[in-house]
């Protein structure tokens, strides 16, 4: 410990800005900020090193609160350790655009390094920070100058062990051996529906023992010296740790304490009244002894440890100067200079070669040209690598002790995507990791917070339809690419063929501000020829792929559906009913464009059919009442494709009988 | 074993049967049957007690294949023991309309008893038929009358390990002592990926047994003897147990076996001969040597041990008619003859006492109303009991060796789902459990299945949008009932009051071709005035509430934005603008009303305004080009619910606002 004042008095802080906050609020979780303010002391006032003027120092440890809801714990030592976070922020505890919401966002309060909530997506994020450092290190220290160099904490409940996420991604830690990983768990047998052990039995030290990590049982949690030695002792593993600390929830609450009600609710103001009396905490709210902001204080230490890693990287950069400098771009999430150019490369390849091949096979190229001037590239797959075609030549399989930026996330969906985001927001590499499309169910609310949380995260999603064939309706989707749409800030591309799906490609990574889906066919798809503006107008999202004059009707389509569109409209044609062709393989990105560019796209008046092999309820929003869709409203079959589609009626007939059904005579 | 015949013969048909079907198919996985032949051998020869000549015998064991993939495993074990799957149907794998689909399908495939594919839920439907066995035997079982008496065996492999749920789903079965189920785990080493030593190091056998489970380690999967003496070992435990068998991927496949390029993908027509060789097969492809078919028999075994039972279950009725009457009443999904008149009078309490109450507290009422008269409800919830409501005064918390009728299922989202979905499969509960609506994104993939397999699992989700308030955007659900409504088969209601909560319980409860979901407002709701004919059109998934002579616009809304549509309409009629509102608690019902119906509630050419506290997407299906939507198309904030809903605009000033705007003057 570096400070000389009794740490049960730091601890009793935390305790009070907890139990305040949540009252005033009338809403909130006082239980955990009380129950693991020792905890809280022994890491930060011991071993976290962190610069409260500086929260994006890049060598800081990163700090995840995988059981969000005790979010009061993470601002109170914000707040006391001296980062941009007032006293007026803490009293405006869970209002409308606080500095201090009801779980810890990230981007809204400085030092918070994610979002958290859903439970067992910190520990998962925490995981992929792990896995950023260790990776980082290995492509950027040289002997001596050690610039990358940090640990990960992460404090976690029992709803995170409950949840099967963490046995995916704990599994996986142990395996790679992240051993800057240390996390700490806050054993108190108590969730929301009261004792754990009517549901919650798991003997943790031996199941994490089964993993491979580092596990230091039974620590008492309320004892400050304890913690700290447990810390001390996980910082020298060979192996991720897991410390087990048992507590109190509560603490502090003398007729509450160890109990469910002191979970998720307000203590009431004769309770908050007892705390006080019983922790001999005289304060009023909202106050905290001089002494015990002093004791906090984590500013002039903070700023000694990264003054001093700067003059260490001073001298690396001296020694290193493009390693340096590319440290520092990829840590910034720029592009390198040349990207614009690889892309546009890459796009005039698959112009060139004008290939029928399934999208997924056209992704694989696109990763090919993009991988070799885009060492950021982290890829990987959830055991499906030689199916999603994340993989290219020159990739290096991560192992244990062994670095590399192609990742087997083994059949852990879930743990992939939340530990994807736990890469992009360490910052250096840009993420991607894929499954089959169904399967993006598995992983949703990990899209979900990628989105939130605005992150550079891109999920490939391959076999996207009925094309998948014999497999069958468990592994057909048909509701996902319309329910991937539903989820804000999320972009969602579905390319019709190479030239699509390289743009694409280049869309997500350029995308700074929120992740994407890329979503891909099993079977081949054919070439469409394009003219530059409209090869331009693909990063809109949506353009007219063929026109006519006086076009009778519009054909929306997006991937595998575009060819039957353009079938249809020559069919069409044919019989004298000039119709436009649409592809639209955003309908995110397209929203976003201008009144005007999206007028020209779908001209208004004109009948639209829109044709999906996916749920039709979507499309309505751009056929309206009055127009078709040609979808798909139940499950799929176990059949070869071609024979599903036809089954479906994705056909040219079918598409050629819904256009004239809505055409305005 | 009760045959004479060489084991090694029984375990080759399957091999044979496995790697000629997917040959013909050029489709499919032969290398899970070809390695776990002689554990089905060793069940099926051995334990499995079943009748082929009645698949739905109510008290077999069950049997579930968690790695689904290797269907066609089960399929030649339905095939040889004498199941109604003819050689013809092993020919048609993989094809359209065949009985024999990809991955197994329950109802299509007499003997199959789950929809598997989808990794780790096959083994979260076992604990939840387990559970249904254990509870039933509780409630019907007599001295000397064990008519409930079965075990439920699942294989699985390293995908169903590494996935997430299947941790969920252990950790629980552990603490609740599930002894009657008996899991077998194909040990190979070889994931899609490789040899899965580079991802998934876990100590499994240590990793169970931190469950509370019973392991039997390193047994060998290729003896017939070890592996039966194994599962004869695991039927005298007290625990539920995994028996960890040691195989060879592909065993058979002299060039491939033991290696991934054996898991997916027929082996070729050069290497099913050298299986040929190696094995000593002589039988061309769908051929079976008549000692083979006859050793495997197991219709007259199957026929004694059903006779057995019903001589039993005879003596049991003529001692308890009326427990024998339930029984049977309950296992045949027939709801108790007084149902519809314990549902009115619980709608007419309802209409009573006008409550305005949160439909979460109308929900617990409802459920309260119905419970004692339906005594096959089994509740529950993700550790979220207190704030789902889905517990009610009389209901019995399960704990391990004391049987009860509501679950704390813990933070295990996706896990209870796929539970329930295992209760609904075997038969005799109505399962019910709840979490809070956002966190349905965890559960998704078992929503979706239970749809796809038509099951009665009842998903109860609470604090269904920013009226969730202080928790943040991390818990409130802005895509969520839209993305629901996009799953084929999903019944999903979203009551305005307590009349509409009662009603959609009653229609969940009474669905008997698949699952609902009953969405919940965390705030309080005011009660909504009907006549009779309104609430009987309830049902029928929207309505008019209240309707005006020529109205020049319809106002759409659901759940808690009736109030705001209410007031809207009363504001405009003040203006002199006069509309219509429709209550619209449940789209997927109201879509299946003929046209008719549909037209009187949504008259052609009037204006509409959709309201609804989510994503706006879904509702122009509705609303159309021309009509509006009030909505929510990003996440929400953390505040007060009051707060966040005038925010985001749900005001009666804006609602005003839309209506005017798409007014056709």
């Amino acid at each position: 410990m570096k400070t000389t004042l009794p740490t049960t008095l730091m601890a009793n802080a935390i305790r009070a800005l907890a139990m305040d906050a949540v009252q005033q609020a009338n809403s909130g979780h006082p239980g955990m900020p009380m129950g693991m303010a020792e905890i809280a002391v022994a890491l930060w006032a011991g071993h976290y090193k962190h610069n409260p003027s500086n929260p994006k120092w890049l060598n800081r440890d990163r700090f995840l609160l995988s059981n969000g809801h005790g979010s009061m714990l993470h601002y109170a030592l914000l707040h006391l350790s001296g980062y941009d976070l007032t006293m007026a922020d803490i009293k405006n505890f869970r209002q409308m655009h606080s500095k201090t919401p009801g779980h810890p966002e990230v981007d809204i309060t400085p030092g918070v390094e994610t979002t958290t909530g859903p439970l067992g997506q910190g520990i998962a994020n925490a995981v992929g920070m792990a896995l950023s450092e260790y990776l980082l290190a290995a492509e950027f220290n040289k002997p001596g100058f050690d610039v990358v160099d940090h640990y990960t904490y992460a404090f976690l409940g029992d709803g995170c062990l409950m949840e099967g996420i963490s046995h995916e991604v704990c599994s996986l830690a142990g395996t790679l051996g992240l051993n800057r990983l240390i996390a700490l768990y806050d054993d108190n047998g108590i969730s929301i529906d009261g004792k754990v052990e009517g549901w919650f039995t798991d003997d943790t030290p031996k199941r994490f023992a089964s993993y491979g990590w580092n596990v230091i049982p039974a620590v008492d949690g309320h004892s400050v010296e304890a913690v700290d030695a447990a810390i001390a002792e996980a910082k020298l593993s060979s192996k991720p740790t897991l410390i087990c600390c048992k507590t109190i929830i509560g603490k502090g609450s003398p007729n509450l304490q160890g109990g469910d009600k002191v979970h998720g609710a307000a203590l009431g103001d004769k309770e908050v009244a007892a705390v006080r009396e019983h922790l001999l905490w005289t304060s009023v709210p909202f106050e905290i002894p001089a002494e015990v902001y002093s004791a906090w204080d984590a500013k002039a230490n903070g700023a000694a440890l990264e003054a001093e890693w700067n003059t260490k990287f001073a001298a690396y950069r001296a020694q290193y100067p493009e390693l340096a400098a590319e440290f520092e771009r990829r840590m910034k999430g720029e592009l390198p200079a040349d990207f614009n150019a690889t892309l546009d490369a890459a796009i005039a390849a698959c112009i060139d070669k004008k290939e029928n091949i399934a999208t997924r096979k056209a992704s694989q190229n696109a990763i090919q040209a993009l991988a070799p001037s885009l060492p950021e590239f982290l890829g990987g797959s959830a055991d499906l690598t030689g199916s999603n075609l994340t993989n290219w030549k020159e990739c290096i399989a991560l192992r244990s002790g062994k670095p590399g930026n192609h990742i087997n996330y083994g059949v852990r969906e879930f743990g992939m995507s939340a530990i994807m985001n736990g890469i992009a927001l360490h910052g250096g590499y840009i993420p991607f990791g894929a499954t089959f499309l169904t399967f993006s169910d598995y992983s949703r609310n990990a899209l979900r917070m990628a989105a939130l949380m605005k992150l550079r995260s891109i999920f490939v999603f391959t076999h996207d339809s009925i094309g998948l064939g014999e497999d069958g309706p468990t592994h057909q989707s048909i509701e996902h690419v319309s329910s991937l749409r539903l989820i804000p800030n999320l972009d969602n591309w579905r390319p019709c063929d190479t030239v699509e799906s390289a743009a694409a490609w280049g869309a997500a990574v350029q995308r700074k501000d929120g992740p994407s889906t890329l979503i891909f066919s099993r079977q081949n798809l054919p070439f469409q020829e394009r003219s530059a503006a409209q090869i331009a107008d693909i990063a809109r999202g949506g353009y007219v792929l063929q026109d006519v004059a006086d076009a009778k009707a519009i054909l929306i389509a997006t991937g595998s559906e575009i060819e039957l569109a353009t079938k249809a409209a020559a069919a069409l044609a044919a019989e004298g009913i000039a119709v436009r062709v649409v592809s639209m393989p955003s309908t995110d990105v397209y929203d976003r464009q201008d009144a005007a560019y999206k007028a020209s796209v779908l001209e208004r008046g004109v009948p639209r059919v829109a044709i999906e092999a996916g749920v039709s309820d979507f499309w309505y929003k751009y056929v309206g009442l009055e127009g078709a869709v040609v979808g798909i409203d139940t499950f799929g079959e176990s059949a070869p494709a071609p024979v599903l589609f036809k089954h479906f009626g994705f056909t040219v007939e079918n598409v050629v009988a819904k256009v004239k059904s809505v055409l305005t005579n």
